[in-house]
């Protein structure tokens, strides 16, 4: 009989998600039953929100109940299958779970090309973040030709995107990441027109001096005296789009922008958005993403770490600032 | 020679504006030249905004120099004309400074009709309280029928218009405002559907049970911990309109919305305005306002204070929430 590995919530954590947060046991697969597949899962990939899923209470999606498998994107392939829709040999991406072998009755799952992209990528710059990205500075930011978009997080998935979209049409880009080999990134591999290092550099100087128009769309994945800095900043009509808070995350207490009030001032507008409320555009987003990424104006790293086991571990790089690009675990 | 009274900015206060912060004095009339009227003013109008004027700094309008008149909106008559499209006895609105006599060329200034509506009128429901009202409620908040609108400094000038207005629109109204009085008005006179006395009421309680769907839109002249119970209780896509933080005005620093990320779990929005940005659309405004007053369908309070040497006074009472309605001086 096969075994499932899968990583477990063990209990709701209080700030970082330490090893105790978690339980990694198998069991044996179940058989696939009618309309039914089973994938062996090759990749999954580690993302901030999941600091959101097992936080308890109302949120855009239910949290994951201790006990339970941890929620999480992967991709697959499948090894048996009771689904017309799904074939031995296919190769499908949707949530798995963190665990090495994904039940499924197809909800939820789509088919992909393992010759268009390496797998990881279906992770990354064609999955969710990718999308994230893709809506989030478009469609939410609303950016438009010769504005200037500062992204923080800038050398994360995400982050890394956004810059690129964002140059591809025509914006000045200034990215915040931390230490010189992130912001020697931003600018040698991600195409951003001014680099921040957050860990060295005084915000509002540096600020002031990449963006000496100000600043017309602010894509924050970050949070806290970032995104203060950044409403200092902010130019008449400009958008703050709020895509994460990876900096309060892990903190009992969010702080608050101070600098709210530049929306007023200003006639700014903040706005958040999660990006499953795009989820019927997505072939739209996908088309594009693929289409850059293979005429070359898209570049995308994966940060691939081997082995279920380290995910305790592996998901803290997100909060450490350890990776750099997408973070995957290959199964 | 007629003599000018008028209120100087003596220097910039921290916190309250204290009676230092003003000179009273008065000065020559001078002579209207080519292209100028002179004014004898009437009625001022007092607004939260006159905090922001007189600090230093960026801000959507230049700051008051210290020296320099106070700036005030206020309605006067016209006694001496060289101007072609004023004439004596017209009785006219504008940004006329806080003195007795305003010496204009005409820009900014608006013929009004003494016949149609009391004068203090034209600075409360068809002046800027109104103008921000109404714009600020239908254009930046957007309401639709059946959504549940929450208005906080609702028994002000701004406040008390708002509610009225979405209720038209046939919106519940939720109304915050400080004690038993204002609170009896709220529901009485200005409609709303329900009515929170933040003085003696817990925020969250209180808004639980009077918007138990939730908040669609949330119109906020106070800012502070109200703003973080407002975001608590937002809906999906619900709105916050940022018009003023009265309760921050006075503190050397801030207090950000804890809860901001309450935008990006419901897709919120949070957006700032300044009234002049509608000015071209101010007529049509004007207009709506006006009929609905004269239908009986829009209730609108003047608080009157005589005498414009009690300025550094009645100024106070918009912070600590002595006046209902909008407050004028009666020069």
């Amino acid at each position: 009989m096969m075994q499932n590995t899968r990583v477990r919530l063990a209990r709701r954590p209080e700030g970082l998600p330490g090893p105790e947060t978690w339980t990694i046991d198998s069991e044996e697969v179940a058989e696939p039953k009618d309309g039914e597949f089973l994938a062996e899962v090759r990749y999954i990939s580690l993302d901030p929100a999941m600091r959101g899923w097992i936080k308890e209470g109302r949120s855009y999606i239910e949290p994951v109940e201790v006990g339970a498998v941890m929620r999480a994107g992967g991709v697959g392939q499948v090894v048996k299958s009771r689904h017309p829709d799904f074939a031995v040999g296919d190769h499908v991406v949707g949530i798995t779970g963190a665990q090495s072998h994904w039940l499924s009755n197809g909800k939820g799952a789509r088919k992909i090309d393992p010759g268009a992209a390496p797998l990881p990528k279906y992770l990354g710059v064609l999955g969710m973040p990718g999308m994230t990205a893709y809506f989030g500075i478009l469609e939410v930011g609303a950016i438009a030709k010769g504005e200037t978009v500062l992204v923080s997080g800038a050398a994360g998935a995400v982050g890394s995107l956004v810059g690129q979209i964002a140059k591809l049409k025509g914006c000045r880009t200034v990215g915040i990441a931390g230490g010189p080999e992130k912001c020697a990134l931003l600018i040698d591999e991600y195409g951003y027109d001014a680099a921040i290092d957050y860990k060295s550099e005084s915000l509002y100087p540096a600020l002031k001096q990449a963006c000496p128009k100000g600043i017309d769309v602010y894509f924050d994945n970050v949070g806290g005296e970032t995104l203060d800095a950044a409403l200092a900043f902010l130019r008449f009509r400009g958008r703050v789009v709020i895509c994460g808070a990876i900096s309060q995350y892990n903190e009992s207490k969010v702080k608050g922008p101070e600098n709210y009030l530049s929306l007023l001032v200003n006639r700014g507008r903040m706005e958040g958005f999660i990006v499953f409320d795009f989820e019927q555009d997505y072939p739209r987003g996908i088309r594009d993403m693929a289409r850059w990424l293979a005429e070359g104006q898209l570049k995308s790293r994966e940060h691939i770490v081997k082995g279920l086991e380290t995910f305790p571990d592996t998901l803290l790089m997100l909060f450490d600032g350890r990776n750099q690009g997408k973070l995957v675990i290959e199964v």
